[in-house]
């Protein structure tokens, strides 16, 4: 995927990049820092290789209601492997999950969701493992929406992604979701390529056999790219500070702080702010599963965080309806 | 650092991009390998976002002799810290490093000299980090050459580096010294941004004080990328098998086996044997320090890996003398 960085759009007479958010201050704020960094010679001018543009991922580039997609995937495959292994029954993880107690789940970093992770794939290739994502996108659909998980994207992020790409950024992932789940239809679905994205993860384990070198996923090492794990996973991923950071929750504070806090760049730094339960969800203080967002929400006024009302700024949400079976 | 996905170059007509390679069989593997995985329409045609090169660089890049370049700036470090810390005498790595025992401190997958970077660096923020090897960079030299340490990389793999991308190839570091110490310099010296460094690790923590966000450097949680090391770190930073991998010695074998065995896409692997002890250094089976090479060269011929000769291969070895002191 490549990430064009051409001159910056030319002003009024360019088609707007951005149909889908509404006129207003959120949509100047980000067109305006967009267009404040990258005029040369402008006292704001941040050089192309350092214009790294960070996004959480559930609850920011597609929804994460009624559950995160990745539990749905995990519990879809819960499911089959029960009948193959009765004993998962008595993981408090399984218990949790099979209850859709996402709360339970996300605790304490995510780590029970991991630990679900690393049960259900432990041992498995890693090619086997993106296979088993590919299938479960084609043939799962969201229950709300009657699609594909991977066609329920934000279509205001996907302009967003686009028009930063088409001004010189490059566009990350930094998820608390796993690394290897997003990484298959990243590129696809928001033009992210799995080089860019970094995520949860557990350790691999090299073998060659017969001639063909192999890596199997296991349960050791674990890595939790959420909280104040997500600007350790951006230093040890991107070795640089961002200057734009994307997130909606309490889980992408510390993402945030790192991006405009003592950064000798101008940084922006967004939430999106969960507030249209007739087109969407609404939640913040009391999530139905994750997405917690006090914390930030208090912190950005202070820090020049801007908030994004869905209702309010979001003319479309989700991109349209695919025609055919594959996205 | 954009990496343009152009058309190939265009054939005998092209000023050749390997000026400093050698004619001969070397050259001609390397070149007719990226015409035939960059033909389109050709069977063996690689889509550019999957054209992923992967280089060693202690060796490989740059020279590891008469100690690797990141052993020496930890050397000068210890011997400032030794002042004030006169209990790091009793640490048997740095025992080693003092009395320039490499290969105990490289032994076990560099565990010495990754804790030397520990010891030296732990509780420092990545910035102060980035600066003290920034002005290293600037004073220390080479004792052999003379010239600053990032001045004695080699002509032929610049050449090699910049060729693949104008193939559109994204090339990447895998090594096994630090990440943040290469990282650095590498997007000014070698053309490959922070973001596709792949290195040896420590974690590091988040702090927001008096409204700055900071990352210390710590000895936790220490990864070595090395050996297994390097394809396990392959697939959690770049999360895709690489076309094409460049390594120098043993610890590149495993790098070498994942990027060539059982591959869907043609793969390219290459190993540089240093043979040229008059330009250079000669070593594989007793290397001064690092680089032992027996086998990933005894496994070549049966994986189809290139061997480059340096000496019969290159007719230049280090890039021009620099005219300034700033390269």
């Amino acid at each position: 995927m490549s990430q064009p960085s051409g001159p910056p759009p030319s002003g009024a007479e360019s088609p707007d990049p951005l149909p889908s958010w509404a006129d207003g201050d959120v949509k100047t704020a980000i067109r305006s820092y967009v267009a404040r960094v990258t005029t040369p010679d402008g006292p704001d001018f941040i050089p192309p290789p350092e214009r790294i543009a960070v996004f959480d991922n559930d609850g920011t580039l597609w929804p994460e209601n009624p559950i995160p997609f990745q539990a749905a995937f995990i519990k879809d495959r819960l499911k089959e492997g029960i009948k193959e292994h009765p004993g998962w029954l008595l993981e408090p993880a399984v218990q949790s999950a099979l209850k859709m107690d996402i709360p339970a789940l996300v605790a304490d970093g995510h780590r029970g969701l991991v630990r679900l992770v690393a049960l259900t794939h432990a041992g498995m290739t890693t090619e086997a493992f993106t296979d088993r994502v590919n299938r479960w996108m084609h043939t799962a659909r969201h229950p709300r929406w009657d699609r594909p998980y991977d066609a329920c994207v934000f279509q205001p992020m996907l302009e967003l992604l686009r028009y930063l790409r088409a001004s010189g950024f490059k566009t990350f992932i930094v998820s608390g979701g796993g690394a290897d789940f997003i990484r298959v239809w990243s590129e696809r679905v928001y033009g992210i390529p799995p080089e860019q994205v970094v995520g949860s993860h557990g350790q691999v384990t090299f073998e060659v056999r017969d001639g063909e070198a192999t890596l199997h996923k296991s349960m050791d090492g674990i890595f939790v790219d959420d909280k104040e794990g997500k600007p350790v996973g951006i230093h040890q991923f991107i070795g640089r500070r961002p200057v734009l950071a994307f997130g909606n929750s309490d889980g992408d504070k510390a993402m945030l702080e790192y991006t405009t806090l003592g950064n000798p760049h101008p940084a922006l730094g967004l939430i999106l702010h969960h507030t249209d339960g007739e087109r969407e969800y609404a939640y913040d203080a009391e999530p139905k599963s994750t997405g917690k967002l006090v914390e930030a929400l208090a912190e950005a006024p202070e820090r020049g965080w801007v908030v994004v009302d869905m209702a309010r700024d979001w003319d479309t949400v989700l991109i349209p309806e695919p025609t055919t079976d594959s996205v």
